[in-house]
């Protein structure tokens, strides 16, 4: 029994992968019985889908925190996204424009088959399934990023199976021309967002503005905090942040006491954001300056949303 | 006048550019006047080293630290290296496998002209340039990344030229084939090759154990240190890194002589790596258990060199 009651729910990024193969092969069976480019783009995109959503399962497998890697190896997920993302998406591009350059040259009738029409039909049947599984799944858990990438796959799987089946029921060169330039494009597209999401996280971009503005105000009115000097929060994964905090005390008071107001300032952190995984905390003697929690107010500030 | 005596060197990156630039329209000019496979993915892989180092140059100048990349934007080079490179090798793989089998199927002659081989053989001899010149400079500053990013470009640059040159001289669609797989082959490994070691430092891999050993060392011969609890080392970039250290001292002392502790042991530190460039060390009063540096010690032992 799953304990949170109802039937187990598959992880929806296996559940993609399981649609995705059954879905390639569909599309490819579809691609022996007709010479539209457009079936060919879309038996690539779902075969680069199937192996990127392998390579992601493999990555997720692997998490581990150790003295090589210590802040664990969950980035690794993203970059290895990014990589498949990326050459996949390059040689969609690289076949793309060899192939629509060549049929533009000929302007041959685009060959179809009841075969190939009847595979593709079951193959956009399927990838619409499964985006709508993904959709059901982002409404239960919104922030995760398997969960929009696999959506994102989806809603492109979809439209390349649509576009395929016109291509394949008006046999008109135009149509699959148009139709795999179109595809191309989305796919370029969908991928160099996805890339700049993902850029944001591995340069370590800080966490999002309403969640920096909340951990400095509880910070400052921790019991014996009379200012904040550096305040370095950065993005490890979008799940996991990391905090490094210069706070000014009393410079008479003992370490061992110090220790405790360094114990609380994290304890208040982690509570006001469990994605706090690894706070830093260095306590120094007061300063005689006017205080800098303000000028870090101010930069929190200017922070776009 | 150059500071250091003797003519001002370009920076490699700038002066590959340039080569390649020139490199990419002498090639160009070779596929207008042939058929050969070979060429074409030549000149894609000289366009798309062009597209790379341009990419390469501008996220270079807009390196800087602020508040949202609380650790910098340098590793932004890593990643915009990693897209680049990633997209254009999948585009070549694309490129290649359609061309391959159109090919295979046909078996016509290589068509060539004078003017291509001419053209070719320049744009050759202007990539093996490029690769002395990158030789030479990793000579003077053997840890670059983008020198020896530039060194394998010019490599596979001078050799792509090679094999094309192999092909239009002989018209031999075999050769044509089996040349422009090994090209294909060699421009995918390079890239994984390479991206292997950009996900390493992405993911944030610890520096060298040589270098953890020496500061490690140096830590506990501080005087008032009486142990390490804490020894999170990583890289930002392969000239940057993070050190965040528990440390135990006295629990009596005041938080004033502490922070003079701390800024002693920071200076340690940096002097013996000065890519430590981010330190933060919190300290804490000593515990009553065995001493838990030598655990650490182990484990940076156990790390492979």
């Amino acid at each position: 029994m799953n304990p949170h009651g109802g039937y187990p729910s598959l992880n929806p990024v296996e559940f993609s992968l399981a649609l995705n193969a059954v879905s390639t092969i569909l599309f490819a069976i579809g691609l022996f019985n007709s010479s539209s480019i457009s079936v060919q783009i879309g038996v690539l995109n779902d075969l680069t889908d199937t192996i990127g959503l392998l390579i992601m399962m493999l990555s997720l497998r692997r998490v581990r925190r150790s003295f090589k890697y210590p802040f664990g190896t969950e980035r690794g997920v993203y970059i290895t996204s990014l990589i498949a993302l990326m050459m996949f998406s390059g040689s969609i591009v690289g076949f793309a424009a060899n192939r629509v350059s060549t049929s533009i040259a000929s302007r041959l009738e685009v060959h179809s088959t009841p075969i190939s029409l009847y595979s593709v039909s079951a193959s956009t049947a399927l990838n619409s399934v499964s985006l709508l599984y993904s959709l059901r799944s982002l409404r239960r858990n919104s922030g995760d990023p398997t969960t929009k990438g696999t959506i994102v796959d989806s809603t492109a799987d979809t439209l390349a199976g649509l576009i395929s089946l016109i291509a394949l029921y008006t046999r008109s060169p135009i149509v699959d021309i148009v139709g795999s330039l179109l595809m191309t494009s989305l796919i370029l597209g969908i991928s160099l967002s996805i890339g700049m999401r993902i850029y944001e996280v591995l340069v370590g971009r800080t966490p999002p503005k309403k969640v920096l503005k909340e951990i400095l105000d509880r910070v400052l009115k921790v019991d014996g905090v009379r200012d904040v000097n550096v305040f370095k929060a950065a993005m490890i994964t979008e799940d996991e942040y990391l905090l490094i905090l210069e706070v000014e005390v009393d410079g008479g008071i003992s370490v061992e006491k110090a220790e405790k107001l360094a114990d609380t300032i994290e304890r208040v952190v982690k509570e006001a954001e469990p994605r706090f995984k690894h706070v830093y905390i260095e306590l120094i003697p007061v300063r005689r300056e006017p205080p800098t929690y303000k000028r870090i107010m101010s930069e929190i500030d200017a922070l776009e949303e």
